[in-house]
């Protein structure tokens, strides 16, 4: 046996080696961690999604708020939506971690290895280093399955709209954490522990969606993105609201991580979705002619939602 | 034609709106930037490598000394280097920016984009966010174009060892640029625009390079890597030092990024180099049967080098 770097009595090259440990052992002829890349058997796999996302501290979570298993979970679970939101399952990612002390380090992969089982997507290589904040950057390939993976741009105008579930839980729970980090209940349970509706997105992608986005910055927001990248415009009939939260909350709250997806026909959605043993999705509006212009009971819907300030 | 996310007046959408054009057209039938995650073509890779590094303020680089550009090519190019250490030719890459302002996000993808040509690796996806801290994470995939990968793992005693080029500069050019920010010459440049060697990976791996890494780290603790991966020590007779660095920054400094390699026959890896028109290798040692012990001219090199402190 090599001498390990557990002898050399440096907190990072020790986590790493126990880290080594806790991810369990690669796949068939892969190699995962301990070297300067993973090597991954991507053969069979025709189509591959590539996604990144980074959460930081002060911008993404609130440390008086979330803990460092929450991080983890959540900074896991937003790239696996972004790969449910093209019709893909989540394969094999990478995690970058800056500004954790060690016990911090322990709980976040914590979060992180949970994130990881729920959606089957093995941890297979990252790197720890210093930072003055806390930063977690998840990198996540997803595989189709065969299936042809779903833009936000293929909207057709008289498509049906959906979403997976109700909004504004996340938002919500975050307004009741503010005013009582004791708080507990489904509300906070969704802002926490924010789940990628994986099942769902390829559930609506095998039964013919055109267009599809997960609701990361919320409503008001991500309907715009669909409209403009489709060439489309939406009228919606009504906003399906969270027990709990606000009519506002559901529109522009943001990190509900349900999909908003269209599909010319809404039989064979409620079909598979059926089929595939999910919640059915709720049907919200529909796609129109006028481009990038989204109305909700006739009333002008504006593109407000959570959006990143740049200097 | 749809109404763009431009006419939104907020600029993070503003400047992923740019992005678009920035980055350049897909390739055959992939489908890059605009989505929650990008579409790759993997038929006709078996393996594919991913690695992903995020470079941080104040820990990765001083904003007084590397410009925006600077910081951009050095985030893509140490994950190319990571590739590189493996036997990899970088194929795709996506970048996650937070706390850059606008003026900043232009420069980095300046320097992000020259990298990205230099190592023909396109950048096809990414995020943008607030931050208090700039933090550039890139995640990168890489093809072994059917070569097998080299770990870390594979060296055997008896093994010559190898660097592609003498050591020290990147941290003899960071103690220049300290005393004199208007410094300038080969170090300086090293630092601020670290060399991915790609093609002496790829000529390593042809040459049956048993065991490699990228000196990131600086000598005295990459070498050990191996040697513990590996189960073997390592008798140096030389370190090769860059013209002005001193022999401490050439075992010590780290960000050197050139490779680290063993392999059983001297002749066939000067063979590869020069009908790759590279460089010669440069031979520096053997692999021993002391497990984890290293030695230069017959005194013990410790494992020292940059390591992240964990408190």
């Amino acid at each position: 046996m090599s001498e390990g770097p557990k002898e050399q009595g440096n907190k990072e090259l020790a986590f790493i080696g126990r880290l080594e440990s806790l991810l369990g052992h690669p796949v068939g002829n892969e190699h995962w961690i301990g070297d300067d890349a993973a090597v991954l058997d991507a053969s069979g796999h025709d189509k591959v999604l590539l996604t990144s996302d980074l959460v930081i501290e002060g911008v993404h979570f609130d440390r008086s708020i979330s803990s460092p298993q929450d991080i983890g979970w959540k900074a896991l679970a937003v790239n696996a939506s972004d790969a449910a939101a093209m019709g893909g399952r989540p394969w094999r990612c990478v995690v970058c971690v800056a500004g954790a002390n060690s016990d911090d380090l322990d709980l976040l992969y914590e979060g992180l290895l949970e994130a990881s089982a729920a959606y089957g997507c093995p941890i297979v290589g990252g790197d720890v280093s210093d930072g003055a904040l806390l930063v977690v950057s998840v990198a996540l390939l997803a595989t189709t399955e065969g299936a042809t993976p779903v833009f936000r741009s293929g909207a057709r105008c008289g498509d049906a709209l959906f979403v997976t579930g109700p909004l504004g839980s996340s938002a919500a729970g975050l307004r009741e954490l503010l005013s009582d980090k004791a708080a507990r209940g489904p509300r906070i349970e969704a802002h926490r522990r924010p789940k990628a509706r994986v099942d769902e997105g390829m559930a609506a992608a095998r039964s013919g969606a055109t267009a599809m986005i997960d609701l990361s910055d919320g409503l008001g927001l991500d309907l715009h993105r669909i409209a403009w990248a489709s060439g489309v415009g939406f009228d919606l009939d009504t906003v399906p609201v969270f027990d709990g939260a606000t009519h506002d909350e559901a529109i522009g709250g943001g990190e509900d991580f349900e999909l908003l997806f269209t599909a010319p026909n809404e039989k064979d959605v409620r079909a598979a979705f059926h089929a595939a043993g999910l919640r059915p999705p709720i049907a919200i509006g529909r796609a129109t002619r006028d481009k990038g212009v989204c109305t909700l009971s006739g009333a002008p819907l504006e593109a407000l939602g959570y959006s990143h300030e740049i200097s």
